[in-house]
C-alpha cells in the first residue's frame, strides 16, 4: 500500500493523484465523494489530540501508529486541529495513519499540514459542441501560472478549462496548490487538440496577442459567451492557432515592461469579461 | 573577488545584488549606468564565439578562462549569442569570465544563460508627500507574487511601489526573475512603515478587502491618482492598516473559490484603474 502511495506521489499512477492539505481535502469532500484513501501524519494527530481533543474516541489506525512520532513534526501544530477534525469526519477504513518520516516522503511541501487524500482524477467528457464560456491554454509551462488561471477562471464563473498537449499537468501538486481548490469546481480537459476544438466552437474565440491585428480589450464589446485562448509564457499563442481565433485582443499597457505575466493577463481579461457581463447589459 | 561574488549571490552584501540573464542585464543597461562588474560563463562565450563570431576581437579575460569550459555548459547554447553580444558591449575591465563550474555556484537557476551583473541596488528617497499613483504591499510573502505585482505596476504605469517591513525582499533573485525587468523602471521603497506613510498621502488610499465595508470595484469611480494597498497572501491587509484606508474595494467574484491570488487581484485593480483613467474621462 505504501509503495502504491509513493507511486501516486511521483505521479506514476494514471488516473490517481494525491491532494494535500486541509483546504484542498475539504474542497474535495465538498465537491466529490469520499477519497479512495486518506493518509494522516501520526505526529500531527498525536499533537492535536493531546492538546485539544482528549476524550474523543480513537481510530484503531491512529493507535497503531502513534508511537512512531518524531519531534520535528510537532512544528506542524498550527493546522493540527483542523487535521484532527478532518480525521474524525472520515470512517476508520478510509484512513491510514503513518509515522512522520514516511508521511514526509509522500508530500511535496516543506511544512506539510499532515493530511493527504488519494483520489481518482476527475475526468470530464469533452462536449460535442462548445457553447459556454471557457479558457483554452496553449502549451502553458509554469505550474504556478496554470494553477492561478484555474483559480481565476472559477472566481470569474468560467467553468471549463481546456489544456493543450504540451501544457503542464493540471493535476500536478504545484498546480493543485496554486489553484487553491478551483480544480474541484471546474471541468478540466487535458491533452486537447485546441485547433480541432475551435472547429467545434459555436461561440467567438478571443485570443490574447500582441500582434497588429489585436484590438484593445477596453474597446472591445465582449460577447456574453466566448472562449479565451491564452498562450505559452514566452511565445504566446501558436500562430496556427491564433489565425483560427475570431478576435485578437491586447491589454493596453505601458512600454516599461515587454508584457504581463500570463496568469495576470488571464485574470484581467476574465474579469473585464465578467465586468461587462454584470454591468454592461 | 570570487568570494565577494559568492557573498553577493547569497544576498549578504548590503546594497549590492547579482542580476541574472540577458533580459535583466539589458534592462539594467537601458535604465542605469554600467554594472559594477559583469560576470560571464567561459563555456557559453566559447561556444557562442566558435559558432557565430569567429574573427571578432577577443577580450583578454576571455582568453584566460576559455580552456576551462565543460561539456555540460554547451547545453546553454540558445541564448549564447545574446550573451556574446552583451560581452562585446562592455569594456574589458568591467568583465570577468569564469569557468562553468564556478559560474554555476553564483546562479539561482538550473539553466543559467551565462551572464550576471553585480550592481548597486538602486535606492530611492521616500517623497515627503505621496501624491502619485502607488502600490503599498503589506507583508507580502511570496517572491513570485511580489515580482508579478512589480511587473503589473510598471505595465499599468504606476511608478512607485512601497513594501512594508516583513515583505519578501524586492531584490531577491526570485522576485527579480518574476518581475522581468520591471525593477529598473520603478521606484521601489523597502522596509517601509505603511501606517506612517498613509499619514503623508495626499491622495485616496484604496485597499482591497473582503470585508463588509468594501464596495464593488466596478461600482467605484476610481480617483485619477490613488494608492493601492494590497495585503498578505493568507491574511490580507492588517486590520490596523485597513482602518486607515480611504476606501475598501472588492473584486466581484463567484463563491467557487475563496479568493483570488493577490498577484492577479493586483493586476485586476491596477488595470481597472488604468481603464477608467484612459477610457472614462
Amino acid at each position: 500500500m505504501y509503495k502504491q502511495l509513493l507511486k501516486a506521489h511521483l505521479g506514476k499512477i494514471k488516473g490517481q493523484v494525491l491532494i494535500e492539505g486541509v483546504h484542498l481535502c475539504h474542497s474535495w469532500l465538498e465537491h466529490h465523494a469520499d477519497p479512495l484513501l486518506a493518509i494522516f501524519n501520526a505526529a500531527v494527530l498525536e499533537h492535536a489530540k493531546s492538546g485539544v481533543c482528549s476524550g474523543t474516541a480513537e481510530h484503531s489506525e491512529y493507535k497503531q501508529a502513534k508511537e512512531k512520532t518524531t519531534e520535528s513534526a510537532l512544528a506542524m501544530q498550527s493546522s493540527g486541529d483542523e487535521v484532527w477534525q478532518l480525521f474524525n469526519l472520515l470512517d476508520t477504513d478510509q484512513c491510514i495513519v503513518v509515522p512522520d518520516k514516511l508521511f514526509r516522503n509522500l508530500t511535496h511541501v516543506d511544512s506539510p499540514q499532515g493530511v493527504l487524500f488519494l483520489v481518482n482524477t476527475p475526468s470530464c467528457k469533452v462536449p460535442a459542441m462548445i457553447h459556454e464560456n471557457a479558457v483554452f491554454l496553449d502549451r502553458l509551462q509554469d505550474p504556478g501560472n496554470a494553477g492561478t488561471i484555474l483559480r481565476s477562471a472559477a472566481a470569474a464563473g468560467v467553468r471549463h478549462v481546456y489544456l493543450s498537449k504540451g501544457c503542464v499537468s493540471a493535476w500536478s501538486s504545484k498546480v493543485l496548490r496554486s489553484a487553491q481548490g478551483a480544480h474541484f469546481s471546474l471541468n478540466i480537459y487535458e491533452q486537447q487538440d485546441l485547433s480541432g476544438l475551435i472547429n467545434r466552437t459555436s461561440i467567438p474565440v478571443m485570443a490574447t496577442a500582441l500582434s497588429d491585428k489585436a484590438q484593445s480589450l477596453y474597446e472591445t464589446r465582449l460577447p456574453e459567451q466566448c472562449v479565451w485562448l491564452m498562450g505559452h509564457e514566452g511565445q504566446g499563442v501558436h500562430p496556427a492557432l491564433l489565425s483560427k481565433a475570431t478576435h485578437q485582443v491586447f491589454i493596453p499597457q505601458t512600454d516599461l515592461v515587454e508584457s504581463l505575466n500570463v496568469g495576470v493577463a488571464a485574470g484581467i481579461v476574465l474579469f473585464e469579461h465578467r465586468r461587462q457581463r454584470l454591468y454592461c447589459v
